[in-house]
């Protein structure tokens, strides 16, 4: 081909500087619909935020877009094919739904009604995920302008759903269905975040998550504690049992099996870990906890990014309420949850955990565990040609060395990378105070900005590297 | 004295053939007053119920008899002293209030309604406890009948409570506050049963109980189990720890220090239990439960009976409700309860638990605990010559030996036998089948009359065999 596919840095900023306010204008519309999935009230909300989308894919260039209906909210999906035949395909993932938000909540100003203070713009979806699947649309522009093509250097495609921060029940559905068109060799997921302002990273996974409820049945009602306490078996004490058989003395997963395949860290993951600036007194006062806690032999970052877990989510049996109650409750429950690395199947853990518990209970205990539909690991290896270069686009806009991460949660992502059988790459300029989910949510205009510029490099630099044989 | 303790089997048994349906009149007259204590609605009933216990207590011919003001609802003292002044004095307890029920939780008819079917009476209180306070009006008359007294062969005092089945709130601070007018040498108890219509037996103890809520605190909100989960102590997985601490592999209580004093088992005993008639799979109907369990080493009746226990009666933490929600939640709290035996101390479980409960919790994990005011065992020693009194008395009413059990729950008889200083007995006439506290409760009416036939004999027996030096 005869055009360019690397972008001048001057060019880019100065396109991108020109295009700032009208982009931070349109993005404010959109901030303004309040498209919260979780609320039936808002369904036509999350409809009208898809319509603005798609309006707004097609006045970027977009050739294709469409609002792809779902038994639940839409999604919007369009497409940009590249001039080069043999340039590779990208995938970017996002979604348009929002986390409830009300003013009383503790906002300072209404969640739905955007403004910017101290260059910085509050608003619900500001970060999560409505600003980072915007940085997009200017970012192909500035790519095109400064590169004086027509078409992107990569055959782009958006996928942006409005259930995420509803569980996405039905984005795997989707994905399945429209297989053959949605088929990328990357995936770029625009819905994480950064280290800070000062250390841009790449985040390089996410764990996976299987779930499940263990409900346990002892006597047939509630029965008296004095005529029968001791000689009988209590579900309560199964349940707790259970939960405390479920880690040993090291805080290690003790349920047989539950490790199997397990992608261990290497050597230079764990050095690059340690080279983040990590303070653990100030990621404490993050997870409002009063001392770290896990399996020993790992660091804290070690044991939320890229070690598999077992938690309790809840646990109830018998009277809860004031005062007491001299039973033996009829019933107990435990609901669990356990984080997934890479090389974990959740069936195989699945399959393991049943079998694990079944062991555990007393005669005279019945037992039920239900799963829910599981969630894959995702972990793209350090030296993934695509994953190196969203780390120099990343640098080229950021100015320094960008570093790596992973994330300790579970997202749609893994049935994009399933479905599709293509690499995850993770592209996020949120940083850890944007508020995500919580009151006064906000997006730093500079950190927006940046996402911008990275993806005005990013597709140059991948075509150039990473070209289809012809 | 000149006239007779002893009285003629045949004597008694024509005056309670006699007066029959007059005591049965009368106790119907009783159980239409729907003395519910947990039900405020119902505090006048309980207030009228006192005042016709007091009425028929006077026309039975105790020349004292008093309502007795409480914080809640009042309770009924009578007195009726010997003629005898080195007669033992002996103190009868029961209560007059009765548990809730409507005719829609499965009566076949209104339970305030009394009928007889089939030789039963049918309604609330029959047995618990108005048919027990109650036969010992006819058998204290049907004593003076048949020996030709004017007054008891022992100083005789009632106490019959307005408040037992919402746990005696008032109770123990009014056997203080008159803890002179109620000395006697032993407390007969009238608010248990007996092992079957075929098995007459005297209770010879009941187990005490402490219980205590622990409430666990860990993040100072919910937190998410993917940002965090693994590297942070999780408040439910601790609650969860604790309870299984618990019990050792033996179901053996494994707090340390949790054992002191407790009294254990005589062969005697042991061997007394095993000649109940004991059928273990009926047992097991009755607790509603699929399996026994319990401390290595002891049946299932010494297990309810004479070993303490710790069983859980409350559990919950996190998320419970329907699906899943990845959290780590903020807190979880356990209920426990602990049946104590004769020698243990309540306020030393208290100290054992709370110590070993602290001693339990990761750092980060933050309890607090909380007890409840406990209720002593008590223990008669199966040679004691009024426990002795009592079983000839019975033996006598039901023409058969008599055996021996005990009671796994707890009772306020323990503040007497605290406060008072003397022993407590048990005479119950109810069977398993009676249905304390459920839908249609009844008494069996020959078992009812045995037992006003029992306390006919039992003053005279208790007045020869244990008489006071002069
Ligand atoms: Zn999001
Ligand atoms: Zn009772």
């Amino acid at each position: 081909m005869s055009h360019s596919v690397d972008s001048d840095v001057s060019a880019v900023r100065r396109y991108i500087e020109r295009h700032r306010a009208a982009f931070l204008d349109d993005l404010a519309e959109w901030l303004r619909i309040p498209s919260v999935s979780a609320q039936t009230d808002h369904a036509d909300d999350v409809r009208r935020s898809a319509d603005w989308l798609a309006a707004a894919l097609g006045a970027t260039g977009f050739p294709t877009v469409e609002v792809w209906p779902t038994a639940g909210a839409p999604a919007v999906y369009a497409e940009w094919p590249s001039d080069d035949p043999a340039a590779p395909t990208v995938l970017v993932y996002g979604h348009h739904d929002v986390q409830p938000a009300a003013r009383e909540d503790g906002w300072d100003t209404d969640p739905f009604e955007p403004v910017v203070r101290d260059n910085r713009l509050y608003a619900r979806g500001a970060a999560d995920d409505k600003g980072q699947v915007f940085f997009h649309t200017l970012g192909v522009r500035a790519h095109l302008a400064a590169t004086g093509r027509t078409a992107p250097a990569v055959h782009l495609k958006l996928l942006v759903e409005g259930e995420e921060e509803s569980s996405s029940p039905h984005f795997r559905a989707l994905v399945e269905a429209n297989a053959e068109r949605l088929a990328a060799d990357a995936v770029i997921v625009s819905d994480t975040g950064m280290w800070s302002e000062d250390t841009p990273t790449v985040c390089t996974g996410m764990r996976g998550l299987t779930d499940c409820e263990i409900r346990l049945y002892g006597p047939d009602q509630d029965i008296h504690s004095g005529s029968f306490g001791g000689a009988v078996p209590n579900p309560a004490t199964a349940a707790a049992r259970l939960v405390a058989a479920l880690h040993d003395e090291h805080a290690r997963v003790a349920i047989p099996g539950f490790y199997d395949g397990v992608v261990e860290l290497t050597e230079r993951e764990r050095a690059l870990f340690a080279e983040l600036p990590f303070d653990e007194d100030q990621w404490l006062r993050t997870a409002k906890s009063h001392a770290p806690h896990g399996e020993a032999g790992y660091t804290t970052l070690e044991r939320v990014w890229a070690r598999p877990t077992a938690e309790v989510n809840g646990i109830g049996g018998g009277y809860q309420g004031p005062g007491s109650k001299t039973i033996i409750p009829a019933s107990a429950m435990v609901k669990l949850s356990f984080r997934l690395v890479a090389g974990q199947d959740p069936h195989h853990v699945e399959k393991v955990v049943r079998d694990w518990a079944a062991g555990q209970l007393p005669a005279g205990i019945r037992s039920e565990i239900e799963f829910s539909p599981a969630t894959r690991p995702c972990l793209t290896p350090l030296d993934h040609p695509a994953l190196q270069s969203v780390a120099r686009a990343m640098g080229r806009a950021f100015d320094r060395p960008v570093r790596f991460t992973r994330e300790g949660g579970s997202g749609p992502a893994a049935d994009l990378q399933e479905v599709l059988g293509a690499p995850v790459l993770f592209l996020g300029i949120s940083v850890p105070s944007d508020g995500w989910h919580a009151p006064n949510e906000k997006v730093e205009l500079d950190l927006l900005l940046k996402g911008v510029e990275t993806t005005a490099y990013l597709w140059g630099d991948l075509a150039a590297t990473w070209r289809h044989a012809p």
